[in-house]
Order: C-alpha cells, then sequence, then structure tokens
C-alpha cells in the first residue's frame, strides 16, 4: 500500500497523527492530481467525530499512519474534471464517510456503496490507485464526484459538516425502519452527544415522540427545553426504566461504550426496534429474554449510501436541521480529542481548518 | 396463587419434579370442571422441551412445585362445554404453551396470544381462576378452546405433539420473515436438535435452500442425507465459517447455551436476519461490528399465536411434515430428561402417556 502515487502532485497542508499516541501535528503532504470524475474541494470545515479519535489512537488496531482523520468534511468546489456534471466551481458541498468503493455490486448499483465489501473510507483507505486516504483535516480535498454532495444555501457550512456522518448514521436507520412518515410514533434516543442530539432533532421534525434515555440527569433541561425532546428517562433509575416498558416502537443507541441491551429492549413495545449506531469495541451483552418475549430485533446501521447522504441534506435543508458545535482551530485539535475523549462536547466539535493556527 | 379451587373436582394421574433435583414422580392432582368454554382431552402423547428441563431443576428461579411438565400435548376431546363450536367429543387435537391470556388487549385480538403480557402457560402459570397450571405430564387435560388446535388426520399423533412447541417455534419467525413464499433463499439452522430438525423440514418444504450450522462434525450425513440439508458448515471449522461469509439470507438460531453471535451474523448477506428462538439463561455476546458493517438484525421469537399454531399444523399436514422422535414411557421420564440435558435424543422425546409404566 502506498501512501502516493507519481500521480501525486498536488502539495497539501493538513494535521495528521504520526502513532498511537494519537498527537496531532501539522503535516504537508500529497493528493492525486483532479481526474476526470474528480473534483478538487477547498476544506472549509471537518467536524470530529469518534471515529477520529479511534483511528488516531489506533484503538481497533488498523491505523496506518500517518493518519489525517476526518469524514465530516464541508468546502467549495475549485476544480472539476471533465466528466463532472453535477458540480461546478463555487459550488458548496459535502464529503463523508467514503471515497470509493466497487461500484458494480448490488449495493453500488442502488447507490448504497456504504455496504459494498470493498468500499474505503476518506481516510485510513485504499483508493482505486493503490495510495492511501487523507481525510478532512486538511485544506484541500480530492473526491470522486459519486461520493460528494450538494450542502442547501439555507445551512451554515460549520454546523453542516457533522450532518456527513452523524446526520447520516441516524436519519438512514430511521427511513429504513418507517420513522420518516410515521408520526406520533415514540422514538428512543440514547445518549445525548454527536449522533443522539441529531437523532432528537429528525425525530422532532418528522413528528415522533421523542425520549432522551440517558445516564446523565444533568441532560433533562436541555434534552426537553432546548431540543425539544417529549420525554427523558434516566437509564440508572429502575423505577423509571420500569415505567417505561413496552413504550417504545423504536430506539436509536449512539452510545459507544459496551453496555448491556436488557434494559432498553424492554422499553420497546412488541415488534420494537432498536438499532446500533455507535460501534463498542468490546461485545455488548444480549440477555435472550427481553428479545424474545417482545419479538423485538437488533439492528446494525453503518451510515449511508450517496444517494441516501444527498437525501439527508436535502431533509436538514427543508427543515434546518443542524448540529450544535463548538468551533476550534486547527492549533486546539489535540485538547478538542482529550474533551472528545471525555463525551465533554455539545455536541460536535467542529475544526475552522482556515483558522488562526499558532503551530502553523 | 392456589394449587386449586373450590372447582377443581377432577382426579388426574400425571408426573411432576417435587423440588430442584428435578426428579419427576408420579403425582396424583386435581383440575377444573370442564367449563362452558373449555374441552377435556385425554392426553396420548407429550413431547419433552428443553422448558421441561429447565422448569423441573428450577434454572430460572421461577418453579412453583410440584411442577407438571409438559407443554406439547396431543390428544382426544372426551368433553366439551356448551359454548364450544370449534369442538366434538373424539377429535384429534393439540395443545401447546398457551394456557391463558388477557383477551383483551391488541395481541389477544390479533390472536398474537403469545405476546400479551399478561399470557399464562400450560404449565407453572396461573390460571384465571388463579390456580397453578399443570402441563401433559398426565392423563388428562382441561384447556379453554382457545388454546386448542385441530391435528390433521394425516399425522400421526406422537411424532406430532413436538410440533406444537418446536414446530411452532421455527414456523413462526420463518413466516414473519418472509420465509415461506422466497423459494431459493438461503435459510440457516444453528443446532441440530429437537427446534433445529424441524426447522430443515420446513425450509426444504418452502422451497429454500438449507444450510445447517453445527459443532458437530457427526450430523453432517445425517443434515444433508436424512433431513434432506443442502450444505453443512461446522463452525468451529474457521475456513468453513470465512467461505461461508455474507452467503445465507435468514438464520433460525436454535441453541440454547450461551453463545456469540458474531461469527453467525457473518455468514448473513447484508439487511440479514438472525432470529433466536433458544434462551440462553446468561447475555450472549454482540458484537458490533458485524451487526453495523452489514447492517444486519438479531432478532428474538417466542412460540407463536393460536392462529398461526393451527396454521402451522394445517402446513404439515399438507406436507406431511412430523418431529423424529424417541418415544418413552412414563417410568423412563427421568433418564429421558438426563439424556436431554446432553443433547443425547434424535430429536425429541415424545412420552406415551398410556405407555406400559411399571411405577404406577
Amino acid at each position: 500500500m502506498a501512501q502516493t502515487t507519481p500521480n501525486h502532485t498536488q502539495t497539501v497542508s493538513g494535521w495528521a497523527a504520526h502513532d498511537s499516541s494519537g498527537k496531532i501535528t501539522p503535516f504537508t503532504f500529497k493528493r492525486r492530481e483532479n481526474g476526470v470524475d474528480d473534483v478538487s474541494i477547498e476544506v472549509l470545515y471537518c467536524g470530529m467525530c469518534h471515529t477520529d479519535l479511534h483511528h488516531v489512537r489506533n484503538d481497533w488496531g488498523i491505523t496506518m499512519y500517518p493518519v489525517v482523520p476526518g469524514h465530516e468534511i464541508t468546502g467549495l468546489i475549485t476544480k472539476v474534471g471533465s466528466n463532472v456534471t453535477r458540480f461546478k466551481i463555487g459550488d458548496r458541498v459535502g464529503v463523508g464517510c467514503l471515497a470509493a468503493s466497487c461500484l458494480d455490486c448490488e449495493f453500488c448499483k442502488d447507490s448504497l456503496e456504504n455496504y459494498c465489501d470493498q468500499i474505503q473510507f476518506t481516510y485510513n483507505g485504499i483508493f482505486w490507485d493503490g495510495s492511501i486516504t487523507y481525510g478532512g483535516y486538511s485544506k484541500m480535498l480530492v473526491a470522486d464526484q459519486r461520493y460528494v454532495v450538494h450542502v442547501p444555501k439555507n445551512l451554515p457550512m460549520d454546523a453542516a459538516a457533522p450532518l456527513l456522518c452523524a446526520g447520516v448514521t441516524v436519519y438512514c436507520p430511521m427511513k429504513d425502519n418507517g420513522m420518516l412518515q410515521s408520526p406520533g410514533k415514540k422514538l428512543g434516543v440514547v445518549g445525548l452527544g454527536g449522533l443522539g442530539h441529531v437523532a432528537v432533532k429528525f425525530g422532532k421534525a418528522f413528528g415522533l415522540h421523542v425520549t432522551v434515555i440517558s445516564t446523565s440527569p444533568s441532560k433533562e433541561h436541555e434534552a426537553k427545553e432546548r431540543l425539544g425532546a417529549d420525554d427523558f428517562i434516566i437509564s440508572t433509575d429502575i423505577k423509571q426504566m420500569q415505567a417505561g416498558k413496552r413504550t417504545l416502537d423504536f430506539i436509536i443507541d449512539t452510545v459507544s461504550a459496551k453496555h448491556s441491551l436488557g434494559p432498553l429492549l424492554e422499553l420497546l413495545k412488541v415488534n420494537g426496534t432498536l438499532v446500533i449506531v455507535g460501534a463498542p469495541d468490546k461485545p455488548m451483552d444480549l440477555p435472550s429474554f427481553p428479545l424474545i418475549f417482545g419479538k423485538r430485533a437488533v439492528k446494525g446501521s453503518m451510515t449511508g449510501g450517496m444517494r441516501e447522504t444527498q437525501e439527508m441534506m436535502d431533509v436538514c435543508g427543508e427543515h434546518n436541521i443542524t448540529c450544535d458545535i463548538e468551533v476550534v482551530n486547527p492549533d486546539q485539535i489535540n485538547g478538542a480529542l482529550d474533551r472528545l475523549a471525555r463525551n465533554d462536547v455539545r455536541y460536535r466539535f467542529v475544526i475552522d481548518i482556515a483558522g488562526k493556527s499558532s503551530n502553523l
């Protein structure tokens, strides 16, 4: 696996981790020339996802250093290849998790590229030309047009950036499970973080009754008053959990730490579905009784395909949905990653790529 | 909770466990008079389900002793109440897991009584009159007509008995997940026991491609040659499991011991579903990656409602499906339970209730 090819002629400034300390430092590297199907993008903002943290620290043992993280990218088109029809210079666009896929399988043909078994990610992936992909913690990106979406004009580019991963990650399972056209149905959102707070916003936009389930009593006011959640259950409070039994149609579980699914399953009605969108690195405990006695389902879901990603962006445009963010400058990335590890962020850090950086 | 009511006037011979040693001995007890909605049944055969073993040994800590197990019951109607229209004296009938439910909830109204939250079981349950229910390890049973089904004429009463639990337990999730009208789809059956071998028979009857997944290489010949399975994967053979990745549409997991779901999930195609029908008493390990990367689902399913149970019986009649059984006499119950605990049965013990019993 090469870091570059002879075709990698464009010099780019970015930020990378070089070992499992996860420390991010400025990093200059090469990107490929803009090919016939490519667009070049001036990166304006890049969200900081938990996945970035796992990668820079090599939690999953798959990191290829140096790693330039970032897959919640917004920016402006600066160049278009000769085959590019969907974009023109100056367009406001976004890039999410996907950099490449086989283009030929049933999933690629149906624009569910995220389930192609040759999927390659925006960073720490291997592009078609054999080079390692570098993500959005950088000033410029070259992307195949297939994996780029338009950002609606009414959405600010900074608060829209995390939609490219956090947004689509919660939108797709809601769509797949019929939550977009089911006003009045009862949605539970486990964990009020980067993903959870967007799930609450989608839920309210789709007319659902939204219950936030959290270990933190301190989040109740925020969940109800500011985000508009209808209800709040403290998951460590046995009485509240008992009272909530068989009340929810659907749960989105965004927690990325190992946890038992039994108490959450009990909150679901018969035939209810719990979707896992976090990625705990250790197996979760799944007791059989709440599963079989309620004919319940635990499903997984991973980001979204490109058609769905554009659709989600357009839905966000219609409903004016963006993420609640804290904007940081590039020289604050390390501090932000440390806070992210402690879940100390409301609700997503977004790097202002052009922001004042004292160490550049 | 009373063992009987003043209305319990009929003396019945049966077999019961009296403590957590699980030892079964002859037991004489009372059953209620035949009410207006009741039928009385001369029990001919009763299957021995793993659940019986869990109950007699109090594995789940919920047993009310003395317990008369048995919920895979076939017999002949000997009496009908004045409101009974569906049955007449002499009819060949079956009784499964359900003795009572609320009759008023959405599930009862839709004949999905098995998901009523006031469900009461054929044994170790509390009937509407407050008495404790006693199951089919007995010579006579009184049952509300709602919870009784007809046994098709072409099915032998002994080999049909386990259909009342094992049969409906695997039939319902196949129906729920669209496997009845999907010839050519790929079904995996984990565990070739009482439930698994019926799942294989249903799968072949519905035109599915059936793969048995087992830890026992010795079962391959039997699975393929006698039961008609198309394929066999030894779950401890990493190469075979690797070769089987993303090949199955649907898996029925009948294993009742704790196990990891990760390797099984990997066998499913994207969007595939694994249904748990066993009831391990400890939580199973559910790793997030094979779940989210394949948008897979783990579902639970518990027996079936009464309409489904009759439908399953009729389907078995059409396709001539019964269970492979070993018939035992009542004085062999303890030995059979011991063998059941070791999974040493092909594939279900059925008690011949009128069989020669040396200790009666």
